[in-house]
């Protein structure tokens, strides 16, 4: 078995609105900071022990679909490094 | 004027509890996963216009110190690429 550590980043798809990231935006420029666009997403960092990254991609992948991102809503990258 | 995106990641400093990443770690493994442990962060991603990336980086480090992160409860990380 070996130690990996997965980083996942779940982001809302194109076209979703996202009011929680519009009024930041709105915030900043309230303080004075100019800026185009701002989007938000969720990381998740799972460490885990899997036989090869092979399967350790695909348990995250499966832990990502079955609880971490809406499919309808989300899309999703999943990263992974050896610890 | 160059164009820069770029990527804040804001996450709880060591040793804050984190209620909601140990929900989803429990909810995983109430579903059957295996895993040693999660955690979870924040992204932001900004796009503005800057002088030289040195600038960029400074107005993007204020902006999180301003409003993004809470200093106290949180570290984060900027990263910026020319888009």
């Amino acid at each position: 078995m070996t130690a990996y550590s997965a980083t996942v980043t779940v982001r809302l798809k194109e076209g979703v609105l996202d009011p929680e990231a519009e009024t930041t935006q709105r915030a900043l420029e309230r303080l004075g900071f100019e800026l185009d666009s701002l989007s938000s997403a969720d990381q998740f960092e799972i460490e885990l022990d899997a036989d090869s990254e092979e399967r350790a991609r695909e348990r995250v992948t499966e832990m990502t679909e079955r609880l971490l991102a809406n499919p309808t809503l989300h899309d999703y990258e999943v990263s992974l490094q050896q610890r």
